[in-house]
């Protein structure tokens, strides 16, 4: 059943009310948000209009009240469909001032003069303003200090809420829907390229709102990596098939993929995926409350790689939500505790005997009692076309 | 004719060439790059993995010779496919150190100590990488110093090669063919969201790569924005459905729109799109090498808006090419010269008597003679379903 759209104001409120408990803990009088995930987290703001760089976007969230979007006009009508109230335009792109005066003054009227305004700097994290505007931001404020944010957003989106969980839970299904169509659209003789347009199709079809990713590979014995896009080179017997997909539904993807053999796999092509099926199954059956993190990549490696300490793709998933990929990582060095409410893609890969990769991914989530696949769970055969 | 994809390694060269010119001008011992079209326009490099906000990803260009991609491991193969030789990799993400050494090193190796580095830092810019880590480069750089690319990257790319417009032509070509075919998807009752999924796959079956950006509206007497994502309320007799694409075809986008009634149009429907198509007419009349960019504003403004100086919207169209939206704005203060191989649209909206807006779009080329249209002009009727 299809949740729907949108989010209740109180749960934009009680994101809005936990930050600013974080905010009081770390110390900030304000946090300054500027990417997509950051402003449409506390607002619902939810546009691809994010797809023209020309413009900047500001949240400001104060340490009392609710979020102030300072944004171009042409954004005013949709934000206002919002339950943001102080709403803050100017006509943009101004090359004079694009932005940057209202941006201060609104920061200046929120903040003490002593008073440290939080942006986003640690990994995964990038400032979407430009950098000279920005110095320019920095030096009106003062003496205010632009510091780092203490990760508050990025602690607080870790865990999803239940009303989240359904639109990931929406989007995983619909890519099982598509996934099950590909004996559709793919057999020998059909460029690559073709079959990539035809799954966005399906993905389309089955209720994604919109496909911004898909990568993967086809091969005899494999792909080369996993990022790829389509060329028009001609899928032939005996290769193996991997699409990969991110789509959205209602703002929140699923990612995972699903390889297939065309014709009878060859053993070693039987062999590697039986293989990345063990090692999924054994990290979700290590995936609960109080493990951590490197368990779920130690519980794949030990069955890829065993003795190994890592790979070219440097992890073995991720978390996964507003963002087709978000902390944590699936790596050794990760200890983060999990939790329940918690999304995460397990993806182990293995480089067959030809020196081809192969990479299984599926979507779980952490429950109190264990975990939960999201995805359908593939079983050790692969599955042939 | 569909174009081949990718470019010559000729084409790589000059590029990397003419920047190289402009960074003697300016003092700059190295460029460093780290968005999508920077690293893509000097490389060719082209993949949606971007879409992944996780990695980091650098490209220096030296002085003299070719680029230098400073990449996590994961986009080495694919990385290894393009012109690039010197291709130096880490595995990432690397919570200890994220690229951050190898980058310093890198850029240390190739620039005097008294050189200056130049970053995007102006307007339509952004530094895609934490900013933590570009104040630990800056201080691990010193004495040299990272400053403002005096926009060498924007300005070449302002200009298109005959290449580069052979794909921005195929994208609009694509679209034109999906708009086309409009009629089969949109009538009374079908919900808005139901005709974006359907008018996307429309563009795939169409060619489109990819279809990062669709918005749209559908209301009577117009719509409230043109950046919304749909909604499931369903179309109506006598509305009019604005649909506004940006697909990808080889990397390179279109950007246009069309407008349809649902049913016989209302007088002041009818009047603001013959306006629209008046505004387009006169501001193409106006696009050729010589006149400036305020010129196609005035063009358009005169008539939509007369005596008005701007919009909510802020623009009146923009560049186009690698990204949706490129420099310059269409806006009064923009003094750009029009040069043969720039490709622009043209976009003026209307406030109708209700307080709905109607916009239109086109794209264009300039040529040594003109101005081309690359999508298809539309005629002053508004196409009726």
């Amino acid at each position: 059943m299809t949740p729907p759209r949108g989010f209740p104001p109180e749960e934009f409120r009680a994101r809005t009310s936990r930050a600013q408990t974080l905010m009081q803990e770390a110390g900030l009088a304000a946090l300054l948000l500027t990417t997509e995930p950051e402003v449409r987290y506390y607002t619902g703001y939810l546009t691809r209009f994010w797809e023209s760089p020309t413009r900047p976007w500001f949240l400001v969230l104060p340490a009392a009240g609710g979020p102030i979007a300072v944004i171009p006009s042409i954004g005013a009508h949709l934000m206002r469909q919002t339950w943001i109230t102080d709403i803050r335009t100017w006509q943009a792109p101004d090359y004079a001032d694009d932005g940057l005066t209202l941006l201060a003054d609104t920061l200046r009227e929120v903040t003490p003069p002593d008073g440290q305004i939080g942006v986003a700097d640690q990994m995964e994290s990038h400032l979407r303003m430009p950098l000279a505007d920005f110095r320019r931001l920095e030096a009106a404020l003062v003496p205010r200090r632009i510091v780092s944010d203490a990760q508050i957003t990025r602690r607080l989106r870790l865990v999803k809420s239940a009303a989240e969980i359904a639109k990931i839970r929406t989007a995983t299904a619909i890519a099982n829907r598509a996934f099950d169509r590909v004996p559709e659209i793919a057999r020998p003789g059909i460029p690559l390229a073709q079959v990539f347009r035809d799954f966005q199709r399906l993905c389309l079809e089955e209720g994604a709102d919109w496909v911004p990713y898909l990568a993967g590979g086809a091969g005899p014995g494999g792909y080369g990596d996993v990022i790829s896009p389509a060329t028009d080179a001609p899928l032939a017997a005996g290769d193996v098939l991997m699409l990969d997909t991110g789509l959205v539904w209602d703002g929140y993807f699923c990612d995972f993929d699903r390889n297939y053999s065309l014709g009878p796999p060859s053993q070693d092509v039987a062999d590697a995926h039986a293989l990345l099926i063990d090692a999924t199954a054994a990290a979700f059956a290590r995936a609960r409350p109080g493990a951590r993190i490197h368990d779920l990549f130690h519980a794949m490696n030990d069955i890829t790689n065993p003795g190994g300490s890592g790979s070219d793709a440097g992890r073995l998933g991720h978390g996964l939500g507003m963002q087709l990929t978000e902390w944590p990582s699936i790596i050794p060095q990760d200890d983060t505790l999990l939790e329940p409410g918690m999304v995460l893609t397990l993806e182990p890969g293995v480089t067959l005997p030809g020196g081809q990769i192969m990479v299984h991914e599926e979507d779980i989530l952490i429950t109190e009692a264990g975990a939960e696949y999201l995805s359908a769970p593939q079983s050790p055969d692969i599955r042939v076309l």
